[in-house]
């Protein structure tokens, strides 16, 4: 209700062997490569409590994605009928922000590889949540 | 890796009961109230699957949220240590994107109500997926 842009900056970029869009799995649980995520030297005060062995919540900006679709068929099957795009997880979509569940497999310094990631080399990489639990674990 | 700005287009905002930051729960299964989805007409297209009953994960921008914090009391205690913000559902983040499990009560037109949605009225929405559920019903 205000005019301000909303900019994001990322908070470090993923490395991953998956530079292909078209050879990218739909899912980080349908055979996606383990992969790093690089942080901002700037930023890393905020990942000292990350540990090796929990699950993450990944966000990320999907920067080859278009952002002038609203209706896809789902996961690409022309046989499917066409869905609108806030009831589907395309990459297309008016705010492109990918949503990852992945495993912390080790940390480095600025480094933290995480398994089964579906997102593509030098993607930005927004926000890291913890998993939440239940309440009395919170 | 290249310096375009990445700019967020609300794709609607939150009507809520909510307006004061100090007395908003800190979780939507923490005693948030039914709150309104509105979309902006322009995307309604891709709302049109959403269904009455089910869940959907909803992405805010929390725009009263301070981007210049690494390290937070988990839930505003002083009295549990300071801890590095992607290990935290703190909202001050330098990325303040909100995420939401809620139920559908009920759409009109462009307009959704969702149960316990813990975000402040005026709030904007960025995105709207599905939950995943398992590999045989995607």
């Amino acid at each position: 209700m205000n005019d301000t842009p909303l900019v994001l900056e990322p908070i470090g970029w993923v490395e991953s062997p998956l530079v292909d869009l078209e050879r990218a799995p739909l899912q980080g649980d349908e055979g996606a490569p383990d992969a790093w995520l690089v942080f901002e030297p700037r930023v890393s005060a905020g990942m000292r409590d990350l540990r090796v062995g929990t699950d993450v919540l990944v966000f990320t900006w999907l920067d080859r994605a278009r952002r002038d679709v609203l209706r896809v068929h789902p996961r690409g099957d022309r046989s499917r009928p066409e869905t609108g795009v806030f009831s589907t997880r395309s990459p297309d979509r008016p705010n492109p922000i990918g949503l990852h569940r992945v495993e912390i497999l080790a940390i480095d310094g600025v480094r933290v590889q995480v398994r089964n990631l579906e997102a593509l080399d030098r993607t930005p990489v927004l926000d890291v949540k913890p998993v939440l639990g239940p309440w009395s674990e919170r």
